[in-house]
C-alpha cells in the first residue's frame, strides 16, 4: 500500500530541548515526534522539516512532512494529530495534520519563514513569560530601532549577521522581505521575514537591533556592516529564548495550484 | 522616624501558590513577598493589597501598599522594587514601587479593576502558553458570546455568578463596566472591568460565555440568570489558569488631585 504523504504543523516550547535536530547530546524536538510515530504505528519513522531551529528556540508553526501507512491503520490525517498529540509531551503539540501530494517537500517547496522575537523592555523580568522573551531592563528607543530595521530589508550578503558554520560551499545571500518592530506596553515584537535564513542569522539582526535601541550602535550602520562580510562587523547574538519559528510560507505553482495541494497559507 | 508608604505593582505566575493570601496551607504570594521585605530591612513587614486572587490565579498589575522606613536604609523608593526582586523566586516581581500619601490605601482607594482571560480555542493545546490559558478544544461562537457579554453591562446582582462565601452580611451587587472579547487566530481575551469582583465572579462570567459559545446556554439567556441570585442558574465557573488581574485603578480626588499623590493610572 501506498504511504500517504501527511503535513505537520508544529508547536513547542523550544527551553527543555537540545534543538529540533540533535547533533550530538541532549534531546531533539524531531526524535520526540519520531518516537511519537513509532509507538502510534510500531514502525520507525522519519520526519522532514523545513527548518532546524537551535537549542531553546520555540517554534508555533514549524512544518514537517512524513510518510504515513494511514490506511493500514484506518485513520484519517485529520485526526493523525490527535492520536499523536496522546503521545507526545505537553511542550510539544502537532497543530494540523493533513493530506499533501506526494511531491511536496517542507523543505524544498518553503518560499519563506516568519520568525517573531520577543524583548520585555522593563527594569523587572516578567514572571508569566520568562521562557519566552529576552529580559532588557536598558529603556529601548524604539524609532531608533525601526530606522535600522529597514535597511536589513532585500537581498543582501548576510554573513556579518550568521554564527560561522561551514558556509564556504554555499551562498550566504538572502533576501529579507519584512523586518517590523511593534511596541506593546513594555513588550517589542520584532516580525521578521526572508526567503531563508542562515545559523544564528535572527537573533544576530535582533542583538543589533536592540543595541541600536540602547544607543551602543548607530542606526545608521546596517548597511556598513552588511558590506564587511564579518561577523565581528555586526552586533551581539540575542539569546535563543526569545525566538520563535511563527510560519513557514509556501508558494502557488505556476498553474495557481497549491504546492501542498490543500489551502494557500 | 516615620516610615514612607509605598505603592507596589506586583505581578505573578499564580501556578505555583495557594493564591494570594493563605487560609490553610500552601504558600500564599503575600508572604513571599513580606518575606523579602523582611530579609531585605531585617524586621517584619505586613502588606496590604488591593486584591486576594485564589490559588492559581495570576496577576499583571496587583497593587499593594506597605509602609517602609527607606530613609534609615538610606535607599529610593524607586530602588526598592529593583532590592526586593533580588529576594523573590523568578515567578514574582516587583514591576513598580513608588511613594504615595500616607492615606492611600491599596484596597479602600481602589476604584475599579480589570481582569483579562485567556481561552486557548483549537483543538491541541498550547505548548508554550499552557500555564496562562483554558484550553477549550471546541470552535467558539464569537458572536454569541459578544452577544451575551452585553448583559453583563452595568449594576446588578451578581450572586448567581459568584461562588458561595460568607456574603449574607454584604451586598452582592456590583458593577460592570466593560465586558469585551478579542479574538486573535485561536486566542480569545475576555476583558472584565468593574468597581468590584465578588469570589470566582469572573471565572463565572467566563465559563458561562463560553458555554454560550459552544451552544449549551443561549445568548440571551444571561439576564434571567442573573435574576435568580443563584449560583446553580448561571454556567459553569472557568478554570483558575486563564485568570490574570491585569490592572487595579485608582480615581483623581475630588480637587482633581491624584489619591495616591502620583499621577493617573
Amino acid at each position: 500500500m501506498t504511504p500517504t504523504r501527511i503535513k505537520l504543523v508544529i508547536a513547542y516550547d523550544g527551553t527543555n530541548y537540545a534543538g529540533w535536530q540533535v547533533q550530538q547530546s541532549g534531546t531533539g524536538v524531531q526524535e520526540v515526534i519520531e518516537g511519537a510515530f513509532a509507538k502510534l504505528f510500531n514502525i520507525p519513522f522519519r520526519i522532514y522539516s523545513s527548518s532546524r531551529t537551535d537549542a531553546g528556540v520555540h517554534a508555533i508553526g514549524m512544518v514537517a512532512h512524513v510518510d504515513v501507512p494511514l490506511g493500514k491503520f484506518k485513520m484519517t490525517d485529520r485526526k493523525l494529530g490527535l492520536a499523536l498529540n496522546a503521545h507526545l509531551p505537553p511542550d510539544i503539540r502537532v497543530f494540523e495534520s493533513k493530506q499533501v501530494a506526494a511531491s511536496f517537500h517542507a523543505r524544498f517547496n518553503a518560499s519563506g519563514k516568519q520568525y517573531r522575537y520577543f524583548v520585555w523592555n522593563h527594569p523587572a523580568h516578567h514572571p508569566l513569560l520568562h521562557r519566552q522573551i529576552w529580559h532588557v531592563p536598558q529603556p529601548l528607543l524604539l524609532q531608533s530601532m525601526k530606522h535600522a530595521a529597514r535597511d536589513f530589508l532585500g537581498k543582501h550578503d548576510f554573513a556579518s549577521f550568521a554564527a560561522t558554520r561551514d558556509y564556504k560551499m554555499n551562498s550566504t545571500v538572502r533576501t529579507v522581505t519584512r523586518c517590523d518592530i511593534r511596541r506593546s506596553g513594555y513588550m517589542f515584537t520584532f516580525i521578521i521575514e526572508g526567503d531563508g535564513f542562515l545559523y544564528k542569522m535572527c537573533r544576530g539582526i535582533v542583538g543589533t537591533l536592540v543595541q541600536v535601541g540602547q544607543g551602543k550602535i548607530e542606526p545608521a550602520a546596517i548597511p556598513k556592516m552588511l558590506h564587511q562580510k564579518d561577523r565581528k562587523a555586526a552586533g551581539m547574538s540575542a539569546p535563543a529564548a526569545g525566538l520563535v519559528l511563527w510560519k513557514v510560507f509556501y508558494k502557488r505553482s505556476a498553474t495557481g495550484k497549491i504546492m501542498d495541494g490543500t489551502e494557500d497559507e
